[in-house]
């Protein structure tokens, strides 16, 4: 028995969530059934933590034991095979037995994009959400930074989560504005990609931040709202929860072997 | 009655192509559409050329003649409301009533790009092929060299074409290596975008010209084949057609006021 460790991205839009659950159609679902094929196991694979529907992810982390003879190197071009063409997995290596892609993550970064020209960038619309109307950037990244740190963080969760904390740690929380598609001569703001990093994210955690800012960076709140909306430890005093489809899992970081 | 001209981009995975055609479902008919309801006119737009089913724009140019009131700045964003979302319109202006998108277009570039990394870059894939395998991608610069300058493409141009001269000028070719997602530690090349820039193409000149020169790539040709290939005069000498994905129009270009 071996411990697989690999990395997987997918567009998320045509799928309910990493998750497997009772409905079906989940990125997990046509990982297994990728592996089944490939080496006959019915098994459960572990991933870093689940996206909802419609989140993408650059790099997700996943693990799991396999019986199977088939030489490390070999296992992610015969996966590509057996999987959709918007699952890709990209790196596999073999891990120590008592890996877990959960509770060794050590750090996970997740991006948020927003396109803020005039006109939706039609070839990454499935990858970012379209707002224009002037937004204040530099607002946006003062309230930002008021959420790192070791925060309860019970204002920026679901109202469903079950976790019997809310504390987790933002260690950075940074903007890039990508101004390369700007039309010169408009009010074109370019690609606003917000990133977020931490020990661990509560469930909607990132799209109610940017719900959120957003409504800072339309001048809507003040920046410094944002210590208030946090302390509150209150969903209600937040914004909306923003648009899954501008969200994607960007790294998750391992201390060991496991770093991918 | 004035004449106007706007820029349109597409992904052309999910329609038959740009010109309407007794199938439907083309680019033109949603462009047509939409613009009769916003202005209730029944009218034909004249673009600067053709694209084929399952090709792309970054900015395809075409005008039509309209008895509309609505002032110039407000139709992108009209159309747009009416428009599929991998159909977006972003640039309006009245042009002389003498200009015609296709006779007057001066200069056109293509771009085709192929993914030569190991795994597919799954957030592009509709819009490259993906190549693995070793490429040279000097012997594909030098054969592409060949083609620069006035010449019979009848070689490239699909056997189904009607133009009464295969005299073309390719005025510029030339390939840009993206290697900002290659891995370290593998044999990935990166994404490489090859552009074409000529007064006018052939049916599928471009697709048969990269089919050509993925074959001098891989070292099946040498890169003067291509001269020969070229001065053969005959679709036979040439390799196969590649895959309409990884085609884009990139640009295209004017003298006059209806640069854009």
């Amino acid at each position: 028995m071996r411990n697989l460790l690999m990395k997987v991205s997918y567009d998320g839009t045509d799928y309910n969530g990493f998750q497997t659950q009772p409905g079906g159609h989940t990125i997990q679902d046509y990982l297994e059934e990728a592996i089944r094929r490939l080496s006959g196991e019915q098994l459960k694979i572990t991933a870093s933590g689940r996206t909802d529907a419609g989140v993408h992810a650059r790099a997700q982390v996943f693990n799991f034991y396999t019986a199977s003879p088939v030489p490390v190197e070999r296992w992610c071009m015969a996966l590509n095979t057996w999987l959709p063409e918007d699952i890709v997995v990209s790196d596999a290596m073999e891990v120590p037995m008592e890996f877990h892609s959960r509770h060794a993550a050590k750090r996970k970064t997740y991006r948020y994009s927003i396109n803020a020209n005039q006109y939706p960038d039609l070839f990454n619309r499935r990858y970012q959400i379209h707002h224009y109307g002037k937004l204040d950037i530099d607002a946006m990244q003062q309230g930002l930074t008021h959420l790192i740190g070791t925060h309860d963080y019970t204002t920026f969760a679901s109202r469903k989560s079950t976790k019997p904390s809310h504390v987790r740690t933002i260690f950075d929380a940074w903007i890039e504005q990508d101004t390369s598609m700007c039309r010169p001569g408009t009010r074109d703001q370019g690609i606003i990609h917000t990133y977020v990093s931490g020990n661990g994210f509560l469930q909607h955690m990132v799209r109610i931040i940017m719900g959120t800012l957003l409504e800072v960076g339309e001048g809507k709140r003040h920046p410094d709202d944002m210590l208030v909306i946090l302390e509150a430890k209150n969903r209600a005093a937040a914004g909306p929860t923003a648009m899954g489809k501008g969200l994607m899992l960007w790294e998750v970081e391992y201390n060991i072997a496991g770093n991918v």
